[in-house]
């Protein structure tokens, strides 16, 4: 069995220092082999101008070098979304950081709402990796998961958990979510945080109901629209490969691609 | 605005002239511009040797002539799902009915359990067709919901709505349906059968629970598991060309292909 984990928080914008603090005491009880946190929940989300967006570059960062040592105290990876400079580019990203320091960082395909205005779309196409066991894992950040391409991708590419790091506005993902680990017969981790955070003009709400879902899109555990938590489920992940519907049917190999319009 | 309709009943297994009787009398009452039946509703579903099949050529059949004459009388546009033959070979399909005789056929991309023994699987494609009024629709059949490239790709292809003639028999589809119709701002009208058909070993339970989704995924109507009933709500199939969900966001033109595996 796996031990798989999210944390809901409330990021503070614009303070990374103190949002690393609460990312570190939030995980100080964690008994895991894979935790997922929100999108953005070190920079926070709501912005009026890109000079405001404290972005990292996980090569070089302190902040990452921090949580690779997280990662390896507490022996867990750690999925997480965050602002990522490279050279004079911000993107919407997620990292996956293992125990063992090795670091793979997927950026956002989607962009949503006032994202485009700060952000690059992501240019690392969806990919699957190693997690602490060698699980295979995908990440796919918030808005992603409008898009059945999103997920569908990472499953054929034999993601046995989706990781969704995601700062949620819109009523509609936790349970449209069923529906896509349903489809793939996937596990997935939606992290979603909570709180308003308000900037000049501009304020979101954030809807938290963070969960993880079994292969077949039943809900393994669903957390509070409000308040802090870190939660813990025991699960198979090889569930996820078997992809039978049927004694006939099989999500992925009944696929007709031949008739399939991509664009 | 758009008169739209589902039937929910029970048909009687090899008994094409009973089940046309009942589609006769239970859409007696019909005032709409678009109905939609159950899957393999001239028929029956649960069948142990293709000679068991009543199986249509809509070119010639009686049956369809029939359909045709109910469709110019009660001026509205009729889905249903029928077992099609051609040649020797046999199609669980949908047909499209319209006031002026027009006829288009649609046959099921991907086949469900026992469908795979006696039909071939479908060799058409998904395409998009007037009905009534020269609204656009599109056809599925039953298990195509659970391949988001089968709704995907009629929304691609510019449908309003998506008719999805059904004898379910999994605990899934309904609510599904909801993000199919969600992530494709598309309505969506599932025809459902009712009652369990038996036939020697073999027997199947089916769910019913018909219903009309808008374009966001919300429940317009929503049948009872097993009672026969028509339901006509009204709606604007003009919603389903907005694909915005944002300012800044479209859920066809934010689509990413270059970044999706297709197989």
């Amino acid at each position: 069995m796996y031990r798989v984990s999210v944390l809901q928080f409330e990021p503070k914008l614009g303070d990374v220092t103190f949002n690393l603090g609460q990312i570190r005491q939030l995980l100080s009880t964690l008994e895991s082999d894979l935790v997922v946190l929100p999108e953005l929940c070190l920079s926070g989300y709501v912005f009026n101008h890109s000079n405001e967006i404290e972005a990292q570059d996980p090569e070089t960062s302190e902040v990452f070098s921090d949580l690779k040592t997280l990662s390896r105290e507490k022996d867990s990876s750690i999925v997480l979304g965050f602002a990522e400079r490279s050279g004079d580019k911000l993107f919407n990203s997620s990292a996956l950081i293992n125990p063992d320091g090795s670091l793979k960082v997927y950026r956002k395909t989607h962009l949503f709402y006032r994202e485009k205005l700060f952000f690059n779309p992501g240019d690392t196409g969806f990919f699957v990796a190693e997690a602490k066991g060698g699980i295979k894992i995908g990440m796919m950040i918030c808005f992603d998961w409008q898009f059945p391409e999103s997920m569908r991708t990472l499953s054929l590419l034999g993601a046995q958990i989706v990781c969704h790091p995601s700062n949620l506005v819109m009523p509609w993902c936790q349970e449209a979510m069923k529906t896509r680990s349903l489809e793939n017969r996937v596990f997935s981790i939606t992290a979603n945080r909570i709180g308003t955070e308000a900037n000049g003009a501009q304020s979101e709400y954030f809807t938290g109901q963070s969960q993880i879902l079994g292969h077949k899109g039943e809900i393994l555990i669903r957390l509070a629209t409000d308040s802090e938590e870190l939660a813990t489920v025991l699960i198979n992940p090889n569930l996820a490969l078997d992809k039978s519907v049927s004694p006939f049917n099989d999500v992925l190999a009944d696929r007709r691609p031949e008739f399939y319009k991509l664009s």
